[in-house]
């Protein structure tokens, strides 16, 4: 555990005041040093708690969150965060059909945020919709702080959407530094994004795009392996590419799996629904065809069964570098042989990597967290230097 | 903004000592006094607020909620009313048929509450039954409390009965004073509670009678407008004649929507299902006769389809006290051409009146704090004193 | 009311170090100290808020709650427990599918804690499964906490199994010594755990094992019965047998509700479905036999049919100890001509002890709290007088 006083050196070292009463949507539009600060603030908050100090900044205040798809993980993540600042989860549950255009949105926006300083959304599962739906809300949410109808801008956290999921690879990122004991460690490390099969249908983009268009930011070598036809969004890939130039890594893409895992020493193999039929399944349920849909779902179930050979199996985990490539995953995995017959990934590799794959998770609540403080407060360092003088305990043991 | 200092010393000479320990039901139930110390409180949490002051007055404790029907904005409402008081919302989610007789409300209230300080009920759908099912609930809350097995009496929070809805109401009001520059500019102004077509049906009639119950309490010229059939309560409407009498106003009836919004100063045009509707409603929802409910869902949105012109048209706008009356609605509306095809407002009209719409919404969080304030605190003048001597920032900004 | 002082003494002269860092499982895995222990500290968190002193522990921190089984009373005892100390309840809404197998509930364990500081489960649908999966989980976070995923162990409280209910039991005795002025009252005392007729079915056999697990502890005379054809699990049995050679009172079965009830000074009157019916309707669960569910169904209540005597009728309250036994129930009951036509007890009988029944239901939430406590601090005697001295108030009145 690296000590307060050197993570908080640290952050006063780095340029991140645009943060401040912005929005996180999508890790490339911040600059290296306000990644770098997400980072270290979530640290000084992970810290902060196991050294028993509470990082509580709010004595009141809501997190609105509204989740447009079922989840437990980022729900968890986003109510411990919000949790450990002093804020109170308010879910908002609103069928689909409430929200459908542009004058609800700006309705519910203003409705639920009279109290709020954060809003979490998750919005991921339709094509060309998540990202543009946030910025309707947050675009909303602005007009009403500058009307005066809102005291306050709430400030908005991308949980997910069609374009990133930044709250997942911000904390797999700080997954990879803490792994390597720092991110200067990782110039020229191989990080391969790989498509695996899994017997469920449609898993998001989000991922695979959210990690191709952040760790090329950091010198390594990224490559996105995929069978033919599970092409990412053209303008993700178009960003990975500019990302690895500007780092002084690289981007590369394989149809082979095997060619992707040789010598790498991250590995990422998940499945994913390819941008184009996700495009096509969002205009079906536009068009309200429940029967297109379900014929999408049977055309896209076959098209996977084509693959099942793409998995990271204790084989290709050997052709790794040293044989030992961190292997990573956004979980829950489909495992061979324990969540489903044939998936993603053997249940050894698995078994192997599951205290890392915890501890990789472990870092999504901090780093929502650290989106929060860096949204609220102008002066994180400041204010953190005040927290660890004021040393209320977390938890009066 | 008024400043602190004046609002705590027009507080001090309001007379509401009768508020403390007790519920808030109906509007007409409360003093003038006891309205405008709501309006008071309710002014002074915002004003706190805003000059980051946390006006927390709870370390722990729950709020239990009770909806029997669904809600986004009261809901909002009262978790952040809560929310800012230091008090967390518990949800009730029951059944209905599990609270269908006394012997269980009675037992409901007394489980729900053991560390409740707050009770906040919904239950507007069935004329004759929600006023009535919170009094049982008080009932057995004061009793619990007398019995020794609730260690304090929760206070009861209307918020939204078959007969009123004084969160709404009152927020409206507050909308209004604020808007006016104080309650002593209302006497003689013009306010208009008007029926308006909606395509959707059964609206409740507690908006209507909660607006003509309070608003007559001003000196103001209230007149309510609707299509013969769509008749409210008479109790309310002899309570409003009543108000009117004693505040020097007047209350009058029409079936002529142009009349009411003739040089009117506040216009409040919005779908209701009439009174006697809404009591045949309840009778088949007893019986379980569902063919019934489904013939007279039918039968009213046939009869609401003679009335399409009852709209808030730029046209009626424009006959109002110097066409520029306060649109008023409680939201969601039904807006001509956006939400629906035809409904109660024009689009141009309820789009030049977003910002005050919500700004009238803004003010419920305050109104439902205020009314638990004055329900828990005894001497609510020196608390607010001591609170903003101690004044533990609400954000730690 | 015993003032604080009295309690905290009484707590430092027992022993219960051996609850720190642990879980809450079942009763008879606590020793008489540690039961004692929790009583005490029950009664101390009680008396602090009735003198509106905050107990609370946690300046954030969440308390995972994990219901596999519909609650309300359960349910709002643990959000008023971990409200009361400082915690947020957070609710894992889970499929029962999806933690099916050891991998998912490890899983699961670990992502859902990473904040957390307690856990709370209820699991008592099927036999042989809920004791055992909360196992699991707690085998999981204790692993989770040693591979460092986790920065603390939450602990667990068992919020009723399949085998045990420690909070409604632990609830109920203290209920039964506050009532009798003291544990040392106990000795030779008489208590009827009996089985009663209900028109519904399957109702846990966790309260009447619990029951005699608990009870047997404190030299009463503990009586179970129920109609053939109604056992518990004989384990739970043996339990009691032992428990009662060691405290010196003892334990009997009879098949008969009125050998139970003479000259009883409790009375415990509530149906349950026996141990081996829930055996085979968890068999046909697993099974996936819904016709042998229902099937099961239909021959169980026509059973239940066959014992409607079986009622805590005024003749029957007038055999017990001078006709004035304490009768206990854990809510809601069936009540004959109220709930249901026939059930579990007179409507004049449950009326004259509806303040008790309301009394030993609010010992729930302070019994949950004490346990959390228990296993939270370390060294609560001085905890306690910290907090005493601290005298923050609950609520600033």
């Amino acid at each position: 555990m690296t000590d307060l006083k050197t993570l908080i050196d640290r952050l006063s070292g780095l340029d991140f005041k645009t943060m401040f009463a912005d929005d996180f949507f999508l890790t490339w539009e911040k600059s290296y040093d306000e990644l770098m600060a997400t980072y270290t603030v979530a640290d000084i908050l992970r810290a902060m708690r196991e050294q028993n100090i509470s990082p509580r900044i709010f004595d009141s205040g809501l997190a609105v969150s509204l989740f447009r798809d079922n989840s437990t993980r980022t729900r968890f993540s986003f109510a411990s965060a919000a949790n450990l600042l002093g804020l109170t989860v308010q879910d908002l549950d609103e069928g689909k059909s409430q929200i459908a255009h542009g004058e609800t949105v700006r309705e519910t926006a203003n409705m639920v945020s009279f109290m709020a300083d954060v809003v979490g959304i998750r919005d991921d599962m339709f094509i060309g919709k998540g990202d543009s739906y946030m910025r309707e809300v947050s675009l909303a949410l602005k007009e009403g702080f500058e009307d005066g109808n809102l005291e306050q801008r709430p400030n908005l956290v991308n949980l997910q959407s069609d374009i990133d999921h930044p709250t997942q690879s911000m904390a797999d990122m700080n997954h990879i530094i803490t792994s390597m004991g720092g991110v200067e460690q990782l110039k020229g490390k191989k990080l391969a994004m790989t498509w695996a099969y899994s017997p469920s249908y449609g898993k998001p983009l989000s991922v695979p795009q959210g990690i191709v268009g952040l760790m090329t930011r950091f010198g390594m070598d990224v490559v996105l392996a995929h069978p033919t036809g599970y092409e990412i969004m053209p303008d993700v890939e178009e960003i990975a590419v500019q990302n690895a130039k500007a780092s002084g890594g690289s981007f590369s893409k394989t149809n082979n799996m095997a060619e992707a895992f040789a010598d790498a020493d991250f590995v990422y193999p998940k499945s994913w629904a390819s941008f184009k039929s996700m495009e096509r399944r969002t205009n079906l349920y536009s068009a309200g065809d429940s029967e297109g849909i379900k014929a999408l779902e049977k055309e896209l179930l076959a098209e996977n069964a084509n693959y099942k050979d793409w998995a990271a199996t204790e084989a290709l985990m050997a052709t790794t570098a040293g044989g030992k490539a961190l292997y990573m995953h956004c979980l829950p995995a489909d495992i061979s042989g324990v969540s489903c017959q044939e998936g993603e990934v053997d249940g050894s590799v698995f078994d192997r990597y599951r205290v890392p794959l915890y501890k990789e998770a472990s870092h999504k609540p901090y780093i929502i967290a650290a989106m929060i403080v860096l949204s609220r407060i102008k002066d994180p360092v400041a204010k953190f230097e005040e927290l660890i003088k004021r040393n209320t305990p977390r938890f009066f043991v």
